[in-house]
């Protein structure tokens, strides 16, 4: 008979945005543990409605059962670069193509916020793991998402939770799109049920940013991408 | 003349409940600082109309302008704790006394949202200072108080931040409450300003565990606390 306390120690937290990333992410955590809990991330963007279904669909096909499916509000995080003294010395990520909204802008040190409520919730459910889908690649210039970083961070959980060995794992840091869609594949992982889009919801625009790396992405694996876009990119 | 630059380097960032500890901790952060900007964390609980009240009479009381001045409403992280497995490895800091709501119940890695927000808005004002009145005798228990954890945080910061230099200041990181109130004292601090009752607004309630923890330190100090009481404890 197993005890309450092995079946936690087998439980990962996944933090799920609804994007290919975090699909392998949970898909390579879902190879490692018995159980998932999955933790969704609301900014209030433009897209959310289609990334929230995208999770729950996710979340389905993974057998996650509805009380290991979290969602919270992080609007608030958008308050912070308000200030009327943000012009000075901050980047805002520029996104190209036809998209008004930034959906996403950069907020300082906001990994650290996202991974704080992975570890909270790992502490209140007894998960030892969390996987982010974080990638060094697509994140130049991001300090927030290094390799030290995620050293550092782990620190900071070793000596400020009370549970012991609460762990932050990145399986994709070294990933190229091209081998994360390779490896979604190969796992076997919903693609289908993946959002990327920063600009529509009934099909992906293809042509704001995020849609021409994920396209790209598939384009070099060798793979069709089987979601439907309102147009493909010129390169294609 | 002095560049933008400069001043900004000399910009701290408060963290102020409302309570003595953060005042005084804002009362040294001014002894080394030309500039303050104030940051008050709102977790709905029942004393916050008058916390934050006291939030901007301290603000007043230190000349920080309005746009220096930032609330953030963190209510959410009580939802992190709402987990239907809470009971399991959860401690839930108990209160004596007569209050009959946990205003502010343990949220497991709490201290990591809350400076990383004061984090955020760091490097979006440009500040170089965080200044938290954390004092680790109160604490004992919460891993992430104590010394090693600011260490910890510390290191997260110089390895997650593009700015450089950003460090987290506890000045009363080994105080007692006696201590706190005669550095208050000795720094002409407003002690009138501070509010740490849990139960009441219109005069502290005088037997909550936290007015007796004031009031213990005012009777230590051999000091008279300058707010109004409903009743005194027996002890006193």
């Amino acid at each position: 008979m197993t005890s309450s306390k092995d079946k936690q120690s087998e439980l990962a937290i996944c933090l799920v945005s609804g994007g290919m990333d975090s699909l392998v992410s949970a898909a390579l955590a879902k190879q490692q543990n018995q159980h998932l809990a999955f933790l969704h991330l609301n900014y209030q963007q433009k897209t959310e409605r289609k990334e929230l279904e995208c999770f729950h669909k996710i979340a389905d096909h993974y057998q996650v059962p509805s009380e290991l499916r979290k969602v919270i509000d992080v609007s608030f995080l958008g308050q912070i670069g308000g200030s009327s003294l943000t012009d000075d010395g901050i980047d805002v990520k520029k996104y190209k193509g036809d998209t008004e909204e930034i959906p996403d802008s950069y907020v300082p040190f906001r990994n650290t916020h996202i991974l704080s409520m992975a570890v909270s919730w790992a502490e209140v459910l007894g998960a030892k793991h969390i996987y982010i889908g974080a990638v060094a690649e697509d994140s130049s210039g991001y300090p927030d998402c290094r390799p030290e970083y995620y050293e550092a961070f782990n620190r900071l959980v070793e000596v400020g939770t009370k549970a012991r060995g609460i762990k932050i794992k990145t399986p994709l840091l070294y990933m190229s799109k091209e081998q994360i869609i390779k490896k979604a594949v190969e796992l076997n992982a919903p693609l289908e049920h993946t959002w990327s889009c920063y600009a529509m919801e009934d099909k992906a625009c293809g042509v704001c940013d995020s849609c021409a790396l994920r396209l790209r992405g598939f384009e070099k694996a060798g793979m069709k991408d089987p979601i439907d876009y309102h147009q493909r990119p010129s390169f294609l």
